[in-house]
């Protein structure tokens, strides 16, 4: 190891409060972190890296992952496909994080796989190949036999750079470097801005498997980075009385249980993801719009049967059906109510159903840190960014865009 | 009144049975419309016009015109701007028919009034001109004054031909004229399809304010034409057990007490719409996209403090305040609650927020009517045209599109 220069004092482990048994004396950290998801733990290691002098509290309200938030049911799949060119070199940051840069550690596995992306469609264009080429090249991507029609989607597109892995270990990775780099970290915490600070309740459950704070504190706080998913915008609106362009959208992960292997590329055809997992495929829909506020999503009706899918996941599906008919299967899996297909609130930045992540100080020294539907390919590079912001420092690792 | 052909029996006055007291024995008809907005109501009429040898019966759930309905609440302006070329024909027909034509007895009082639309927009293109020369120009529309950021809007764009009237009075209107051909009419009875037919539940109303059903029937119809608006996909689902691509949104319409006049044109600016009635502005936010099934309008929050406008109504107005400066003044009623600011759910025929209206055959015999956010400029066209397929009548009064 070499020797630590005078910006990087030799990493002492961070504390962690998992639960309320372990007592914690309210201090003043620089930075507090609101929220461990991807997004969060990510900008807490980086500040770490970046910013090492400064001390960081990381506090996230459920247990890590949380099962509650958007990261542990992202797709995780990385392509520059549908990447603007001029984020592409920080899309390429991100993979090369993913593949293992970010956590050389081989013990924080990220399930990273590097399999292509392949995409179908019925009409072609500029970059589209006919389907049968693509699928004859050597070496062939494999399509399961009975999931798309090829007459329907003659046109295909590769994007041979594609990979996979998972977000939920994304997280428990970038919290555990954190913490190994000098982060303390609370679970089981809630927390609210309260001007130059944050409130922190720390939340038991009873016997009855009530909620409840056992104890509250409150912390002074050089910077705070708000990065709690879909819940962000909202609670920087209601803590700070400020209105913010951003909004969310309920999505649904239906399964199809259609045979799948490791290798099988993951797929996109008439507006849904395919993503090969477990044997079978996770469904990832298009978000079309944001939900509007006040929305509880509910299970739909399919010829009057009622189905855990939502009606706008429903329609989706049935609107698939033609181009891929292992839809129309047994193999989707419907559900009987809400409770029965995994889903979660997403972050929509700027309200647009296709928003970049993104970070901005929503008041002096509060910055708001959002992944949304593109974290999985640009959402690391976005958390360096802020944390390079914090940190003063101009410049960025990826070429052509400097800070 | 020149000799009735064998086509147009003497036209008797159909009969009204307005409340439950007046005693209904359950027959057969060959047409039911269910609705009395004024897409069932003109579709009425008009099937009265081009099949008066069928017996109809109007049923609507509350009084004419209904409250709850989109039709009293939609703003009743007519400007072909927004229609596609293919349907200007259609459009034109439209605004002939409430301009006269549709109910020449002049008790028949839609309000209707030739006004221009302006719209006016931050950058120009084809078809647009600087708004100095549009407001120059003989006779100039006048704009008053505080009301627009003329250099944050300096492109403009006239519709001379545009119009406004009431679509309350227009649903009125074509129910009378119905009844007064023949038409028979029920009025606060709930309707469900039934097979071959039509259940009904007269409702009634018990002292401590509570509705009730007082009788039902049973009716058997040739054809139903389904004309309840929002309600129209779910009732067809709900009763035939089947699936339709539309959807809806609801659309809330602020009040804006800055001063207008009889002769203010129509003003379109920054995604809003703003309707010169009462001596003020109602103002006409753009459909966005589809709300989401079992979503349940709510007040938003502007800075914290609760309004009657929801949150995307909200986003939508402080979006357009810097060219208009009206919206940033005392002017605005924003209101405390929902119940303060008039709104209603509106149809989007195709799921689309830029749907046209449509009609379709959704069952054998069972027709869906759909009027959506065009059903100013073309709703009875398509009235029209359901009228005449049912009656099987090929042509059409508009030239360039046979039915």
């Amino acid at each position: 190891m070499p020797l630590m220069s005078l910006e990087k004092p030799p990493a002492q482990p961070g504390q962690v409060w998992a639960h309320v048994g372990q007592p914690f004396v309210g201090r003043e950290y620089d930075l507090i972190v609101l929220g461990a998801g991807r997004m969060g733990a990510a900008c807490a290691l980086y500040l770490r890296r970046l910013a090492p002098r400064r001390s960081l509290l990381l506090i996230e309200e459920g247990g890590l992952p949380n099962e509650d938030g958007a990261t542990l049911l992202s797709p995780g799949v990385w392509s520059a496909l549908t990447v603007p060119p001029e984020r592409r070199a920080e899309a390429q940051w991100t993979r090369a994080q993913l593949a293992g840069a970010l956590a050389p550690d081989p013990s924080l596995n990220l399930s990273f796989q590097a399999r292509p992306l392949l995409e179908l469609a019925a009409a072609g264009g500029a970059g589209w190949e006919a389907v049968l080429d693509v699928l004859g090249r050597d070496p062939a991507p494999t399509l399961p036999a009975g999931l798309a029609d090829l007459q329907a989607l003659p046109w295909a597109r590769l994007d041979a750079q594609a990979a996979r892995y998972r977000p939920g270990a994304l997280a428990l990775a970038c919290a555990q470097a954190a913490i190994g780099a000098g982060a303390d970290l609370m679970l089981n915490a809630r927390a609210h801005l309260d001007g130059g600070g944050v409130g922190i309740e720390r939340l038991s459950v009873t016997n009855t498997h009530q909620i409840v704070v056992h104890e509250t504190h409150r912390l002074r706080a050089g910077r705070v980075v708000v990065a709690l998913g879909a819940a962000g915008p909202g609670t920087v609106e209601h803590d700070l009385g400020l209105h913010t362009t951003h909004a969310r959208a309920y999505r649904q992960f239906p399964r199809l249980n259609h045979p799948s292997t490791e290798q099988t590329p993951t797929l996109r055809a008439a507006g849904l993801t395919l993503r090969p997992q477990h044997g079978g495929f996770t469904l990832v829909p298009a978000i079309h719009h944001r939900d509007p506020a006040g929305y509880e999503p509910g299970g739909g009706r399919l010829t009057g049967v009622p189905t855990g899918l939502r009606r706008e996941t429903l329609e989706d599906l049935v609107a698939a059906m033609d181009a891929l008919p292992a839809l129309a299967t047994g193999a989707l899996e419907l559900g009987r109510s809400l409770m029965d297909v995994p889903g979660a609130w997403f972050a929509l930045p700027g309200g647009d159903p296709d928003g970049l992540p993104r970070h901005e100080e929503v008041a002096p020294g509060v910055h708001l840190l959002l992944g949304g539907p593109h974290a999985d390919t640009l959402g690391l590079a976005v958390a360096y960014d802020l944390a390079a912001t914090v940190a003063g420092t101009q410049q960025r690792p990826w070429a052509g865009r400097p800070g």
